[in-house]
C-alpha cells in the first residue's frame, strides 16, 4: 500500500504479514493489532514513543546470564500470572500454581525427607520450620516417589544465586515422596523480599507508586510420571505484603499458617536451637497428565 | 489482592497502579490493558511465552551505538508511522511527514545550493540526478533561510555510516532557502535497500512471509523559525518496493517522477559526465508552529 492515513496503517501492516505458519500469523496478528489499538488510545508524543524504545532498550542490556529484567516486566506488568492462569486452569481438587520466577536452578541436591536445606552455617540460619505434607492426585489418593523440587530466600532476602555469602545450592533440595505419599523437611521460614529494582523495572515500579516486595513464600516444583507437573509456591499467613505481591502471585489456598512452637524439647528433636520453631503443614495434588 | 485468578487479574493489576503523575498512569493502565487483551486473546503456552521473552532479550543485546533494533522493530510492525501520523495529522496544503529512520546525523556540512552531496569519487557514483525545489508555507509564500537537511543512501544502498567504503558525511548536506524560497542539489538517484535483516526483527519478517526491503528515497529535515519541523522523505516513482515499504512510510504525495535527461550538454552543464541523468522538482510547505 502506497498511501498509508492513520485511518488505514493498521489494516496495511496486516495485510503484510502473510506467515506460513498458522500459530505465527495468529500471534502476530494479534500483537499488531493490540499494539496499535494501545498507540491510538494514548497517542504518545515523539518523545514519549521514544522514551518507550530507551525503557525497553535499558531492559535488554541489563538482561544478562544471571538477570532477566524482560521476565520481571512480564512479572511485575501481571503478565506472566496471568499466562500461567491460562495454561494452568483452576480445577477443583488441584493445587493452584502461580509463577516459577526467576530463582530456581538445574541440580539442586537430591535428599531425604527431614534434611535441612540451609546449608550455611547454624548461626546465621533464620528462625528454623518444619514443612511436611503429601502428595496426592485429585481424589486424595497418595503417589509415592514424586520430585519435590524446593528453592527459597534467606532470612536476609537473598537466593543462593545472589548472594556470595551463602554455599553454593544453598536453600534448595529435591525430595521424593514416600509411599503414603508423604514429604518433609526442615529449612527457616520464608521472609518477605524486593525483587531488583535498580534497573527500569524499579524504575518502573516508583513511578507507578508501588513497592518491588514480595511477600515470605517457598518455591515447589512437584513431578511424578503420568502427572502434570506443578509450579508454585507457598506463602505464610500474615506477611504484610500478600495483598500487594509485586508480582501477582498470591492465591488464597496456598497461603499457610507457620505455627509456632515454643516446646525447647520438641524444637531439640527437630536438632534445633532457636525457638520458637515453625510448623506448617500443606497437602499438593496433581492432575493427571 | 491475595486471591488472584485469570478473572480478576487485570483489574488487581490497575488497582495497583498509582502514579503521580497523571500521564503515567494513563499510558501504563492503557500499556496493561491492551497487554493483558492480547494474551487472553491469543492464550500463549508457556514455551511461547518464553520465545517473546528470548525475542526482545536478543532484540536488546544486538542494540547499540549503531543500530537500534528496537526502533527497527517499532517500525516494521508499524507503529512509527502510526506515531508518526498521530502527532502530525494530514492537512491540506502541508506536506505530509514520514518515518525519520535511524540514519540521520547531527552536524552534515552545510552547503551552497548545487554542491554535490557525494563526496566519493567520481566513478563510484550512481546516476547523477538533480533534486530541486521550493520551500513554501502552506499558502505557497515562499519561506527564505529554512535549513534542509538531506540524507541518503548510496547506489549500493549503504548510508555512509554503514559503510567504511564511503567517506565520512557522504551523501549528507544542509541547504539554506534562498529569497523565493528555492533549493537545489546534486546527488545520485537512490536505489532500494534492504533494513538490516541479520537480527529478530530480520526473523520477525521471513517468518510472516515479508521481505526487508524500502523503496528508494531521500530524506529530508526540514526547519525555519516560526515553522513546524517537518520531516519526511522523497519517494522513486517506480520503485518495485513502493507497495511493500517494510517500514510503511509511502505516502502517495511523496512519490515523484525521477524524469531521465539523455541531453550531454545539459549532463556537462551540471558537471555530470554520464547519461540520462534525472531531474527531480519537489516543493515542502510547512505549516506555521
Amino acid at each position: 500500500m502506497r498511501n498509508l492515513t492513520e485511518e488505514n496503517v493498521t489494516e496495511a501492516v496486516l495485510e503484510q504479514i502473510r506467515a506460513k505458519d498458522p500459530r505465527t500469523q495468529q500471534i502476530v496478528t494479534s500483537l499488531i493489532k493490540h499494539l496499535h489499538a494501545f498507540v491510538r488510545e494514548v497517542e504518545p508524543t515523539e518523545l514519549e514513543w521514544f522514551k518507550g524504545i530507551e525503557f525497553l532498550t535499558r531492559t535488554g542490556h541489563i538482561t544478562d546470564e544471571k538477570r532477566q529484567e524482560f521476565i520481571l516486566l512480564s512479572d511485575t506488568l501481571g503478565v506472566t500470572i496471568l499466562v500461567d492462569a491460562i495454561n494452568h486452569r483452576k480445577e477443583e481438587g488441584k493445587t493452584e500454581s502461580t509463577v516459577f520466577g526467576p530463582f530456581w536452578v538445574p541440580n539442586a541436591l537430591e535428599m531425604e525427607n527431614g534434611a535441612h536445606i540451609d546449608r550455611g552455617p547454624e548461626n546465621e540460619r533464620g528462625a528454623p520450620a518444619v514443612v511436611r505434607g503429601r502428595i496426592t492426585d485429585m481424589n486424595g489418593k497418595p503417589i509415592a516417589g514424586a520430585k519435590i523440587d524446593v528453592w527459597q530466600a534467606s532470612d536476609d532476602g537473598f537466593y543462593d544465586v545472589q548472594d556470595s555469602n551463602q554455599p553454593e545450592m544453598n536453600l534448595r533440595g529435591i525430595f521424593t515422596s514416600g509411599q503414603n505419599g508423604g514429604y518433609w523437611f526442615r529449612t527457616i521460614r520464608p521472609e518477605a523480599y524486593p525483587i531488583p529494582d535498580d534497573g527500569p523495572v524499579g524504575d518502573m515500579l516508583k513511578a507507578t507508586g508501588r513497592h518491588p516486595y514480595r511477600p515470605a513464600h517457598i518455591h515447589f516444583m512437584i513431578s511424578a510420571p503420568g502427572y502434570e507437573k506443578l509450579i508454585t509456591h507457598i506463602f505464610v499467613e500474615g506477611d504484610k505484603y500478600l495483598e500487594s505481591d509485586a508480582v501477582f502471585g498470591v492465591k488464597d489456598s496456598l497461603v499457610v499458617d507457620f505455627k509456632a512452637n515454643t516446646s525447647k524439647e520438641e524444637a531439640a528433636g527437630y536438632g534445633f536451637t532457636k525457638t520458637p520453631f515453625y510448623e506448617v503443614e500443606f497437602d499438593f495434588s496433581l492432575k493427571e497428565a
